[in-house]
């Protein structure tokens, strides 16, 4: 018997019941039914993102929002400068490049964060930069950049602050208004703990002034198509993906229920009992300063990365990813994001040392489980003192 | 005790069982598992538009692949004729001046279907038109086209045929290689019967070809894009709406195992059904050349259509449309597309009886349901003659 469990940073698990109440027989979308269902969505969305304003609701993968925030916000006539310190960075900037928007790179090595110094350093050169599109947890490497700060940096500047928190939403701290952020996109797919299929876009009211004046084409993913129907109707521009809209109602109101700061708490407890785990194996985090997200392993030379994750899935069902682009084969990636507890960590801990431990790789069998295990104690505050006395 | 049933021209009824496959533990969408669903999904959308060609699969609503079609294939460069009468031919209009494609607007009356003839009085007056957009079965006042000499008059000329068929496929004989047609667009929604957020495109080689000369930027949308991807490594460009594609797969089997003759006959049943229904009850259908998706009915003078739906789906839980734009309290529209069988379409015509009697229209109770069934029962061959002797 073997069970699947899911590890990959989207899609993520998805609660169960969540999953049957999608399954109820499809309601009409232009009804007062389902205008209350994306009512309830939207203000627990901006709860989410912590914003008093207006939150674009797309039925499209994550990728769909950032090019509605290009094509609806930017311009020919903004010149954008691109963080590109992975592949969702390098997707802002071919999003920049299609539409002729003026592309700046700003290139940092994969698994590196962007520093607010650096953004400053960035800007003094390219002084016409009228925006910034920025990643706040860049899923490919796992590495995580510190939006306040770099928003702080953004907004000395006078430019736009654009912000991808696919992964980062619902698992990092993240105060849209607060932090003077003008576009946050994220997906359903990750914290939000649904299926793909549904993006969603915070707008700063300076986003919106922007968006006036852009000269870009855009419909089936402009914001301003999106507000015009929400102003109108409270209802989407177009035909919504319904069942989805009627999970993620579902989600959020879980997500409020358990409160953000203890939705953070939660991912940055996950994060550092795998980071642990990691290290008593001996082995190396990727990025330098990781997100929460997932772990991000270095696949050390003596291993192979397709070995360890057929290996992971064949043999326990925990189906984890790898890398992208220039890291294809290079890292292995575990998630913990989203409909994911204690339990289901001690569970990659345990299928990762057994794992390790059959491709030849020393391991001490208990120790990853109980490195995790006693960070998991140390943060709920149970059992720290047995711990200590008992170990 | 009350039923729900959908008699809404998308989103439709979707089978229970396909529902709850939807909801089964998602997978992840990099896999060969998830890959094989991909590939059988696009062997039987190949079926079902008649073509050997690659289709685009996208996740978006029928009007993203519209965008798709336009960004992808057109360009600045090649003046397009769109034929507008109704909402969703207006839709092509749109999407050609959003992307600055030079629009030459057809215009013809709400209701009415656009004719080859009048298509190549257009296009001797424009001779500089490289494409033409085109709605099959125009779902805002239940007009059909003939598409097939439509793609005749549209060839002649040498222009690209583009088709919006989110309603007519599955519904409407269509043969996308045997007829000449360039790009053809459906939707999950409609004859598909899944929930919306899923959203096809077939394209021909000229289409292909016209694709390498755009000038117009495309992304998320791009049919590229998605044939990249598809022929790299089955799979699509973007995160896909998973759950989705795996109710796709269980639908479009249950397609091609009715058949396609079978599909249209049943729709066409159904069709001459409710119209025989309706001219009982002495009621006029409002398209001149009614298409089989929905009964589209004006509403007398005498009524109003707030109250013939409000009571249609307070008291009988049966869930109609109406008018959109000019034809707004003007029109009802009764669909019977995809997930519905000679039952539904008899509780259709027992409920639109009922339901004009209580608001004093002239009913001899029975009538409608009678005709509906004398011609469902013609149509299968079942009790013709006892009906003829017995009548």
């Amino acid at each position: 018997m073997r069970k699947i469990r899911l590890y990959t940073p989207g899609p993520t698990m998805v609660p169960e019941d969540i999953s049957l109440e999608m399954a109820a027989p499809i309601m009409h979308h232009r009804t007062a039914e389902f205008s209350a269902i994306l009512d309830a969505c939207h203000e627990r969305l901006r709860y989410l993102f912590q914003t008093k304003g207006l939150v674009v609701m797309l039925t499209s993968s994550g990728t769909g929002a950032m090019e509605g925030a290009v094509s609806s916000v930017l311009s020919t006539k903004t010149p954008t400068l691109c963080v590109r310190g992975g592949k969702f960075g390098e997707r802002w900037a071919e999003l920049c490049t299609a539409y002729r928007v003026p592309m700046i790179p700003l290139d940092i090595a994969w698994g590196e964060s962007i520093t607010p110094d650096h953004l400053r350093a960035a800007l003094r050169e390219h002084p016409e930069a009228k925006a910034v599109c920025l990643t706040h947890s860049e899923t490919s490497t796992g590495a995580l950049a510190d939006i306040r700060a770099c928003a702080d940096a953004v907004r000395e500047h006078g430019a736009l602050c654009i912000v991808d928190s696919i992964t980062g939403l619902g698992v990092h701290e993240f105060r849209f208004d607060e932090w003077g952020i003008d576009v946050a996109i994220t997906g359903s797919q990750k914290g939000l703990m649904l299926p793909p299929g549904l993006a969603f876009a915070a707008v700063s009211d300076r986003a919106w002034e922007s968006a006036k004046r852009s000269d870009l084409p855009s419909y089936y993913l402009s914001f301003l198509q999106a507000r015009k129907a929400w102003e109108k109707e409270k209802t989407t521009a177009w035909t919504p993906a319904i069942t989805l809209f009627v999970g993620l109602a579902k989600a959020l109101a879980r997500m409020q229920e358990e409160g953000l700061e203890a939705l953070w708490a939660r991912h940055a407890r996950m994060g550092e009992a795998m980071r642990e785990a990691v290290r008593v194996l001996g082995l190396d985090v990727f990025p330098r300063v990781p997100a929460n997200v997932q772990t991000v392993i270095t696949v050390p030379p003596e291993l192979t990365y397709s070995r360890l994750s057929k290996r992971l899935y064949d043999d326990y069902g925990m189906k984890v990813a790898g890398g992208q682009g220039e890291l294809t084969g290079k890292i292995l990636r575990i998630a913990h994001v989203g409909y994911i507890d204690d339990g289901d960590l001690v569970v990659a801990a345990a299928f990762l040392e057994r794992t390790l431990a059959a491709e030849g790789w020393k391991v001490r069998p208990g120790e990853a489980v109980a490195a995790a295990q006693r960070v998991l104690m140390r943060a709920a505050g149970d059992g720290g003192r047995a711990a200590a006395s008992g170990g």
